[in-house]
């Protein structure tokens, strides 16, 4: 794409954008670390210590990502000393939750595929059909049945669709910056929410599954983590057929499945939580945090930031980010029902799909470019944006989601109907993935034909 | 829906075309024995037997669903004792074609999900790219990837699509009245064809699955039969990973799963060839053929026909038909990547899914649709219903593929990787299932706002 000004009319951007922005991000960095040796104090993770981490992966990602697309106005040496370093505070925050919504999102589609209700119904769940999970929909906004090509009113349809966001961008989106859901309490994020579970059998499993991490000492995290596997041990070693209410309605497939795939995560989890804490006391995260609080004071530009115009350099992650869109397979992605994406789920190849990779590329230009307009129009970016985002958030989720149940499937000894259980839910984790570049494509439709 | 004519412009339709109608029918039916009869001679099959066997079925539905919408006008003791002896000949003779596409279905699905090719490359398949089975499209239509919404060239995606007919109704389509696809050699008819298995290894098998039912004595079909599934029988013996050039590219699981599929249902086709065969020699079958002989020649109305308008009856037939589409849940059809198909995938209920039979019986009712408008319009009829006829073939075939897969997984003493595969292929037809849905939808609506 040529280039071409985000806002023609208006006029350069400073530097001194770039240096609020940045400023800003590190208070908040600082803030988030702050709360969460606060909030992390006790041996049960609460929802503020989950909060503050998410608070500052954000913050790490917004400051790592402007260096990136900055780096003309910045000190190079200082940025490229900074930038790994948070992308390895961000990275190692993340994988803890990830693990968790991965399990969560593999748990609930099982139940899904089961046609039973996913948990006892509670709260906003409650009144759905009992036939399907019926997650609410992305950031609470209305369901988008009204907006589908229909000859019957939906009463007729008798079943509300299983799945989210096939059409996320036929309804208004705030334009708050704020980067996915609001996450409360360590569930999904990614356009899914689950009624928190109470059963008292499975309650050990549940806290480790929802608690994340604290800056509580080890042993006490641990003893949580332990509990909850040993948890899901037994209910194997009891035929299998977990006994808690939640899960009666499951085959035996589905919840040897489910309690293999609770304990493989549950342990990657663990380990992420243990490496997360460590991570949080090592003299390299403190040589990271001074960083960024010398950066909340004093952002270290280059000579050349005098006088400078930021917009190109905005523009620029703009131009990277469509041509890798334009690089994708959209044709195919629009067409419903194109099966391309479990084209290689019986492959013997056990790497991620190759074919993923450019849509992982594009989810992070795609985050680039976003945060390039934070910083030139001070936060405002339309909302398309991040409807786009999300439906990429979906996809990676997905992706690795098919992925985990593939890997469960290669463990040593497990019964066939454990490993048809998991293929069905790798092949449906796989179609998340074609749903998910389906809504991307819409939503790109919209935006190019919107402001971009 | 209210009484509407079909054509209001149009005046009454005598019983006379009735009569017309059934006797042409009668007549092609004593042909398509005939022919039968002289192209099944062999011990093989014959290309002319299997198109006589279709023609047969075919004329058999034609028969049957007008003794049934226009049965008013009839000699009611003579179309009750008709109607069933028909609907035994075309049901007793579908029964080996359906196993056969069944196999090659569910043979080119885990090809496709293995990203392997399907076959050889030979004839029309040898363009397309090696990643994908790309099947043509039903009937030989151009492909529908240029009614797409794009934007990106075609040459940019890279892959084709891996389904066929997510848009049978963008594209004109004959109408003719022929029902379905023009099969020559049995292989699937429900817009999918494949080029021929001609590898040395597989031959044997392949004869079988191509060769359909003959009138050659028992024993030499059988003998075919045998050979063919032993030698499945050896392919898995041989450690599962199918030795034939074509199936190189399989995983273990992908391998031992088609070599399953193959014993399973090339033991079902077997015996429904045989049963074919004796009915096809049975004196009920003489008494039906000698019954079509007399209704060729002279048609037994009732006393009502005279002067009776055939126009109601088909609008009856009609409504019956839209009434039921009404009752669909169209709104969730609709809408792509619903997730609806597969939501009892893992339930522990081996019956069919309770949620395809509103489905299978709007397919029946617009056939008998489909036939009334043939009589009452001599024929024509318009091309959108084949369109919207085909996607629910595709339906009901998908769902019993599902099922298939569904039952080999059941099977004793498998190993975990072929249960996983089984769980993929089940899970992918159901999707298939959805897409077809979702294909019906599309052609509904264009089927409501066109003619009906």
């Amino acid at each position: 794409m040529a280039q071409r000004h985000l806002d023609p009319t208006a006029g350069p951007v400073p530097a001194d954008a770039l240096a609020g922005y940045l400023r800003a991000q590190a208070t908040e960095f600082l803030r988030a670390l702050r709360l969460h040796r606060e909030t992390g104090a006790g041996a049960a993770a609460s929802e503020g210590s989950v909060e503050a981490a998410r608070a500052l992966r954000r913050a790490a990602r917004r400051v790592s990502g402007s260096l990136h697309t900055f780096q003309p106005v910045l000190d190079p040496d200082w940025s490229e000393a900074m930038r790994p370093e948070l992308a390895w505070v961000s990275g190692t925050l993340a994988l803890e939750h990830a693990h968790a919504s991965r399990l969560q999102q593999l748990l609930l589609a099982l139940h899904r595929l089961s046609g039973a209700a996913p948990f006892p119904p509670q709260g906003p769940a409650a009144g759905t059909t009992a036939r399907t999970a019926a997650p609410p929909l992305p950031r609470d906004r209305p369901a988008p049945a009204g907006s589908a090509p229909a000859t019957v009113p939906a009463g007729a349809t008798g079943t509300a669709p299983g799945r989210t966001g096939t059409a996320p961008c036929d309804t208004p989106a705030p334009a708050d910056g704020t980067p996915g859901t609001t996450d409360t309490a360590g569930r999904a994020t990614t356009g899914r929410t689950t009624p928190a579970r109470a059963t008292p059998v499975t309650a050990g499993a549940a806290a480790v599954r929802t608690g994340t991490m604290t800056d509580a000492p080890g042993r006490g995290s641990t003893a949580t983590a332990a509990a909850g596997t040993r948890g899901s041990a037994l209910a194997v070693a009891a035929g299998g057929a977990v006994p808690a209410p939640d899960r009666g309605n499951l085959t035996v497939g589905a919840a040897k499945a489910g309690a293999l795939l609770d304990r493989q995560l549950t342990l990657a989890r663990t380990r992420a939580h243990s490496t997360a804490l460590q991570a949080l006391g090592s003299s390299r995260f403190h040589a990271v945090a001074d960083k960024v609080a010398v950066l909340a004071s004093e952002v270290p530009l280059s000579p050349a930031a005098a006088g400078a115009d930021l917009r190109p350099l905005a523009d620029a992650a703009r131009d990277r980010l469509t041509d890798a869109v334009a690089a994708l397979p959209l044709l195919t992605a629009g067409s419903p029902y194109n099966a391309e994406a479990l084209i290689h789920g019986l492959s013997p190849d056990p790497a991620p799909h190759p074919q993923d990779a450019p849509w992982h590329q594009v989810r992070l230009l795609l985050r680039l470019h976003r945060y390039a307009l934070e910083v030139v129009h001070a936060g405002r970016h339309p909302g398309s944006l991040l409807d786009a985002g999300e439906a990429l958030d979906r996809h990676r989720d997905a992706a690795e989601a098919a992925a985990a149940a593939a890997q469960a499937a290669r463990t040593p000894r497990i019964a066939p109907a454990t490993a048809y259980a998991l293929g069905v839910l790798h092949a449906d984790q796989r179609h998340e993935v074609e749903a998910a570049r389906y809504a991307f494509q819409r939503c790109w439709q919209k935006e190019v034909i919107g402001t971009l």
